[in-house]
């Protein structure tokens, strides 16, 4: 059984006339991280979602929305979008022989964030407006026309993301003590928080978690209790003024006795640096928000030590290349092409680090 | 029990004093290829090795290949790699505690290329020499100094790698028809061959499949039966002009009554792009040769219908965004900021497709 739909089929809402539709999503890694236990004194593991057909969590949810489309009998989906949601949404529409509309603002967008859903065929349209204006349009077309809008609103998204709560059950065999999380629109951590409830009170685990959801600070609307008019970080992915599950998030934190955090720009960077440096895995920016939060809660003292926790790594690094270059300040060393001066720089190396090669 | 040396232990060469190292390689998905697979008369099946931690199918030889380092007290692994070698050893470096250095030719390196480098902390080395003088310096270097060399030369990188044949047949719960499969330096070619012969000698297989292997028409020295000087094509990652399990991957091709092919740069990129808007599989171009190849099979009406064939794609297209890019010729469309100028473009492009919305 491959792919969420088929797995998970009891539990998200699925009729005999659904498709059994799929880019084998899901089944993602949850990584032990023992480095990082050891530092930080937790059992520490890593939900790496970048390991998904597009490199994202999105394409829990937009199996589950692409295969509702079909089966109302869609044969266009449409976002609006310059990242990760168009890359899902194209990948599905072309698996599944639709045609799929991408709404973007003119202007600021890099093309290679597009790439994706170029890639897959997907018709791009830019208008000459700002993101909530496309998105206005995209409501407003899929409102009245035989379109099916797949943004974050339709409600089969968070069904599909809920997934990865049960991922996690099935192979710790219980919720962890503490889910960590990075927070932009708020819908992923909604999803998950319903995916551990479904499956507590199914009996498939025993406990429920805490869920921490860790916001950047220069995006930080639920922290603060307002919205961000200009929202502003690094981590583009969790760049959102006002999160359109805003109050879903807020409940699974209340119900969960969990909590919500801001951490910085630098502190988002050190985590993706010492993912990547100290446990080989490597994400977005915006993903290392759930262990910059778990930093800072145990720097602070805030969280005790022996805890269980998993975070979640929302997306792949590959998506972002640029910046892991710009905040390494790379620069190789340049020698003669020769055994000795080659050898010079290894243990050069190994002296900085003070220990042999 | 994840990662492929725990999966797979009985069949590699694994001690008790050998670490069980994982990013959780393996395990990647064998995407049944509905359209194409009507579309071309035969049941398709594409191993995705896109979904490795890193990227690529190197992770799977390179995970047992630095254990085996670990196990023998190295304390530094080098290679030789502008692209996913690299990426592959930084990354389980990182993990397990170990100094990574990647020796690089100086000047025509693209900086992307090394982003997962940079990013899992490798120290890089550019030498005023090409890539056969990095090699050269590497091979000579770990021959004397406590050093483990990761390149392909490296026994255990094969060892790894030919798990990937026993996760299609306990899929496929046997062998298929045929394995096609791109071919560079002829390693992974080689490696699936082994572990194809292993599976069915243990009696886990009821057949052997015929491997069908495929090179670009600018660096086809196995299909020219001579070293090519020169090698040129845009699939970077099998761009080799003496491949060097040359002889291994001869044996494989006679022994399984196979066949080697070669493949233009267009038809590669004709593939790499059916495959990304027809089934939403997004690759590396080189790994679309596989798919190239066996569609240049089917045309020429050497390749009957009906047979059940797997198509390895080494690698995951977000290694490449420039090349969709370039290739899909992209202009958005540039529309004013309204419902009725958007519906129009969406109407129009139906059009063009012939087919209502």
């Amino acid at each position: 059984m491959s792919g969420i739909l088929a797995k998970y089929a009891p539990y998200l809402p699925i009729t005999a006339k659904t498709p059994s539709l799929t880019l084998h999503e899901g089944n993602t890694p949850l990584i032990f991280a023992p480095n990082l236990s050891e530092k930080l004194g937790l059992e520490l593991y890593f939900k790496y979602e970048g390991l998904n057909p597009t490199g994202s969590f999105k394409d829990r949810g937009m199996v589950m929305a692409v295969a509702k489309a079909i089966e109302k009998g869609s044969k266009t989906i449409m976002c609006a979008s310059t990242g990760n949601t168009s890359a899902s949404a194209a990948a599905y529409a072309a698996r599944a022989n639709l045609n799929c509309f991408v709404l973007i603002p003119e202007g600021k967008i890099a093309l290679g964030k597009l790439a994706q859903a170029i890639a897959y065929g997907a018709k791009i349209i830019e208008i000459n407006g700002n993101f909530d204006d496309a998105l206005s349009i995209v409501k407003d077309i899929t409102a009245k026309e035989p379109i099916t809008l797949v943004n974050s609103i339709n409600p089969y998204r968070l069904e599909g993301q809920k997934t990865a709560a049960f991922e996690i059950c099935d192979e710790l065999q219980d919720a962890p003590d503490i889910l960590a999380i990075p927070v932009g629109n708020a819908g992923n951590i909604s999803a998950y928080w319903k995916g551990f409830t479904e499956y507590y009170e199914n009996g498939q685990s025993a406990k429920l978690p805490q869920m921490y959801g860790f916001q950047a600070a220069g995006a930080a609307p639920i922290v603060r209790g307002e919205i961000v008019e200009n929202p502003e970080t690094l981590a583009t992915a969790i760049r959102i003024g006002n999160p359109a599950s805003w109050e879903k998030a807020t409940n699974a934190l209340q119900e969960s006795n969990g909590l919500i955090d801001e951490v910085t720009d630098e502190q988002i960077v050190e985590a993706y640096q010492t993912l990547a440096r100290s446990e080989g895995i490597f994400t977005e920016p915006a993903s290392a928000a759930s262990l910059a939060g778990i930093i800072k809660q145990r720097r602070s003292g805030q969280l005790e030590t022996g805890k269980k926790v998993v975070c979640v790594l929302t997306g792949n690094g590959l998506k972002d290349p640029d910046t892991a270059i710009q905040y390494a300040k790379f620069k190789p060393a340049k020698v003669e092409s020769s055994y000795d001066s080659v050898l010079k720089v290894l243990y050069a190396h190994a002296g900085e680090k003070n220990e042999t090669v």
